[in-house]
């Protein structure tokens, strides 16, 4: 019998979700579990095993239908090895060979990387980088990660470690970034600092989600903030794109939902500051698969061996 | 009877190099003319005919014997198209097909490139970079250019204008560039701007021959402004190592002269500012292929086809 689906899990900060797919990356079934109830590696390993199982139980499968099951997490993953060498968040989780793990327990093919690949992988085949031959996608969130495509495949570098634009420094003397440098990018546009920048011009707690609302109503305080994050946005991917002579850029995430003035603030920048062929070539684009990408990138991965 | 020839063509800021090397890459005959007796567009092709002619005259040769003629120029050149687009100092050249006319003029094939992007291709298969599978070359002039080998092979970008390392922009609200931006690299480690720092540290002009010089003397002073150049340049290429997870970084040109106490602080800056795994991978590396880099690269183009 012939393999007629795919199993694609996505491992966040906050969720664990699970797919069923078919071979035309359509969901037949999925579920969500909370990330909470894994506190250590042990009980994620069981978890993971657990809702494959399941799924393959509730919709009367078995291993012969499975043609693998493709994993993404939010972390440094050696793809070849089929390592995930950390995870922040679960303790005891350092150079896990989850592959041959997974592989054990379940019988089934197993195929890992890290979440921003699977993500950009997803947009080029499926979504709004599809047709784009070098292309950068982000993921602006508490982090801004990446991943390259380069002649129309992922491009992963010698460590599996490309695509961090997110450590793309852009002052000298810069704000402090999580990486342990500074002037990073994502120090300038993470999460973490766009709502202590909002704190300070609203004088009170303020989402993000709260905050792409107002300025999508014209809030000015919430549009000058918006155009902020652009602003350096823009000037980082002048870099990139005066290196890479990029075809677009695509950006995800759930910063990247403050919509039309962070984008058109980000490309004013990136024309100010890019080299005029480069700048006038490449195209930027908002991601379109949305919070789904990294369960179809998984099945892309699957798929595609 | 079988083509054992390759004539390579650098043109430079000061001077027009020619030379004949066989297929194994090894100089037969050369060349230089002096940049300045080409003051125009006409003049400079008329010369570059000239020159591939009495190459081949003096050598007993005829068109039978030359597998191609390859030339790198200072400036931006559609490769596949065979235009360069245009040349700073040579007036009236603009969007010239130049291809076609040395083709027609000359009856060989001929293969034009950016002359960054011949120098690494020069030294990815025959110097410093040989061996790596993904690279950045960079050379150190009065313009900081660049070529960017991806997967063992030349990375072009769509317009062919991919590498432009010099115009990474490193300070938000940084110096003023040659490009019309500000900020970039260029600015901060441009020969311009090492002369313009070094008469204001020793007080009266200084050439940066005299300056490298100084600097492996000991001089103090000489050695604080490469390692101000080191830090800049260090600083930089962190970003281009954490998006593209590079094997090696190579440098060469005439700022690159200046050696250990350059290139000791720019991989102590890069390391400071990389990520543990992209920092900890790359290597960095001086030019091995020195003035010669524009001719052999040129050659291997044609070679390469």
């Amino acid at each position: 019998m012939s393999k007629k689906y795919i199993i694609a899990i996505d491992l966040g900060g906050t969720n664990l979700k699970v797919a069923l797919l078919d071979l035309k990356y359509k969901t037949k079934d999925r579920e969500v579990l909370s990330t909470r109830s894994f506190l250590e590696k042990e009980e994620l390993i069981s978890g993971i095993v657990f809702a494959i199982n399941r799924v393959m139980k509730y919709n009367g499968l078995d291993k012969t239908d499975i043609l693998g099951v493709g994993l993404g997490f939010p972390g440094p993953v050696d793809t070849k090895a089929g390592i995930v060498h950390f995870l922040p968040n679960i303790p005891g989780w350092k150079e896990v060979r989850l592959r041959d793990i997974l592989k054990k327990r379940t019988g089934l093919a197993i195929f890992l990387d890290n979440d921003a690949k699977i993500m950009a992988l997803a947009e080029h085949r499926l979504g709004a980088a599809r047709g784009f031959n070098n292309v950068l996608c982000m993921t602006l969130g508490t982090g801004i990660g990446g991943g390259v495509i380069i002649g129309g495949r992922l491009y992963r570098g010698f460590n599996n470690a490309a695509g961090e634009v997110g450590h793309l420094p852009i002052n000298e003397r810069g704000l402090s970034c999580n990486c342990g440098s500074s002037g990073c990018l994502e120090a300038y546009i993470g999460n973490i600092r766009i709502i202590k920048l909002a704190r300070k011009e609203f004088k009170r707690n303020i989402s993000l989600e709260e905050l792409s609302l107002l300025a999508g109503k014209g809030n000015k305080l919430a549009k000058k903030i918006w155009r902020d994050v652009g602003k350096h946005l823009g000037f980082a991917l002048a870099g990139v794109v005066n290196i890479l002579n990029l075809d677009a850029v695509v950006m995800g995430g759930g910063v990247s939902n403050a919509g039309k003035v962070l984008f058109d603030s980000a490309k004013e920048a990136l024309q100010d500051q890019a080299m005029s062929v480069q700048g006038g070539h490449v195209k930027i684009f908002r991601a379109k698969l949305g919070s789904d990408a990294g369960l179809i990138g998984a099945a892309i991965m699957v798929k595609e061996g």
